[in-house]
């Protein structure tokens, strides 16, 4: 019998977590069965994602969380004692587990070479393909691009950057102190800013007179705003996350910033001259939509050129029902 | 020579256009040369986006606007006299017009059939096309889905619900009379919401039980709000307009939430377990570019079980530089 340490979540959070929020308790280890291992944990990740996602889960409840685990006891062949594997057991020392129960499966870290397990919590883990994928997938990043990454100095935020670089863009980082805005130089990135000294906007317009292509958001909010301001056309956001607010007393279960992030929403604006290379089919195939009785339309003619301002002044007041056009 | 009539953009927009905003002017029109065409304007178009865009255009400037015209006079081959061409002539009677110069070239009508002329600024037009592509292509609705539309009653936003019900989804309008409701549920919307007289987010949790798939959004403002809170994972969000603040006093000539549509910028938010099936590329790509010496990590330790709370704390307030970890 095991005994095993685990942190709990002791009081809801409101506002920045202090050590009241927290309780460490022991409990025993059950002996495991047929198609478990028992782990024990090496390295345990904290991330931002844990301040929103706690509240979804009642107080009582083991913090969540990925760790990296040593296997001490195993039933089940592909997690052999004396591996390492990448779970989401939460805060706790010790994991009995089926790995094929859960959604999210715990797996045996891949050869690291030298480079160390902690790894597999960062660079080579969740942030890591965090980074990877949400730039790569939804930036799409092209040569020559200017690209903008907020809580550049995090675990993904430092990647995103460098992955940019690797794909050939300039790279902006936005940090909230000077030390980590020299790193994020060190490490290769073009400009920085430090949001807590500097005129973001003005830095921003300085650091990429050209605008901005791509956005990489790891924080929300007002910084947001500003480097929406200065996107080029056909700039692509992706969002990761809405640090900002994640420590406001008034955050709930439900945000609307945040769903955003959780319900994986695409949004995108446009102009119909996008698509002028197939304009002729948009009104063929409407066309062929109203002679087939598919597509009804209705117009509210205004008649008489002189009358055009009224025309147009009542269109803008809900006057019209379809569309609103005006009759010589 | 002809006299040709006018409306000229005589005093700048703020807040709702009023008759003082336009002026009426004649002009004698100048004989056609080579390669132009003088066409007789037959309808105009008066839409929304005319009174945002014309803040970019300085005072005494001819309103901006589509038109269908009929070629009186023709020195190019492709215009002949008697034929009908769409075109952004502005608010004017008469234009001489060398097709071959600018961006948006005008074009002859296609047949249209038994349907009338005026449908070229309509759903055989730029509105029409506007709900043809804008929520084909951003929206990609499927089978089944869930859509609303704002706007739901104009130009765009009646003919985005018919073609949704094409596509085989259940559409929702919002409106702001029950007369453009009662008219949109005759057209084959399914439910409608008058937006002036009822809790809009209560009725659309009525009408859309299983949340939203997609939202065709002309307005922005509160509407959209309500509507974004009742989404779907991996809902799509085709931003067409922001007709909510066109006539605010304060609406400038860059506004950010119109900005998103004029530039046509795309914001996904996303959470790496998208992209569970290639997790190993990821972490595969990332480890070779740490062996090839082109990404960077650092890590924050916190050391200790029982210190997890303070590295938990201190990663949220900006403590540290890339990856907090706890080491046991």
């Amino acid at each position: 019998m095991v005994l095993a340490k685990k942190w709990i979540y002791a009081k809801a959070f409101s506002g920045l977590p202090t050590a009241e929020n927290f309780r460490l308790e022991e409990e025993t280890v059950a002996a495991i069965k047929d198609n478990e291992f028992l782990a024990e944990a090496v390295f345990l990740s904290v991330d931002p994602y844990m301040r929103p996602y706690m509240l979804q889960y009642p107080v009582g409840s083991v913090m969540i969380g990925g760790q990296i685990a040593k296997v001490l006891e195993s039933k089940h062949p592909k997690y052999p004692v004396g591996s390492f594997v990448c779970g989401n057991f939460g805060w706790r020392t010790h994991t009995v587990c089926n790995p094929d129960e859960g959604e999210l499966k715990p797996y045996v870290l891949p050869d690291f070479g030298k480079e160390p397990l902690s790894l597999g919590l960062g660079v080579l883990g969740m942030p890591g393909n965090t980074a990877y994928f949400g730039f790569l997938e939804i930036c799409k990043p092209v040569v020559g691009e200017t690209v903008v990454v907020s809580g550049a100095a995090g675990a993904v935020g430092s990647l995103v950057g460098q992955i940019a670089k690797i794909k050939g863009c300039q790279v902006i980082g936005i940090a909230g102190t000077d030390e980590k805005c020299e790193w994020l130089k060190s490490i290769g990135f073009d400009h920085t800013i430090n949001y807590k000294t500097a005129d973001i906007g003005e830095e921003l317009k300085k650091a990429a007179p050209k605008g901005v292509d791509c956005y990489f958001d790891n924080v929300g909010g007002k910084i947001t705003e500003i480097v929406c301001g200065q996107m080029n056309v056909f700039g692509r956001i992706s969002v990761c996350g809405t640090i900002s607010n994640y420590n406001s007393e008034a955050a709930k279960v439900t945000d609307p910033q945040r769903d955003y992030v959780w319900k994986q929403l695409k949004q995108e604006g446009f102009l119909v001259y996008r698509w002028k290379a197939r304009y002729m089919e948009g009104i063929e195939q409407n066309l062929k939509w109203i002679q087939e009785g598919k597509l009804k339309y209705h117009e509210t003619v205004t008649e008489g050129f002189e009358n055009m301002p009224d025309g147009f002044i009542g269109m803008l007041t809900g006057g019209n029902t379809g569309k609103a056009v005006i009759k010589v």
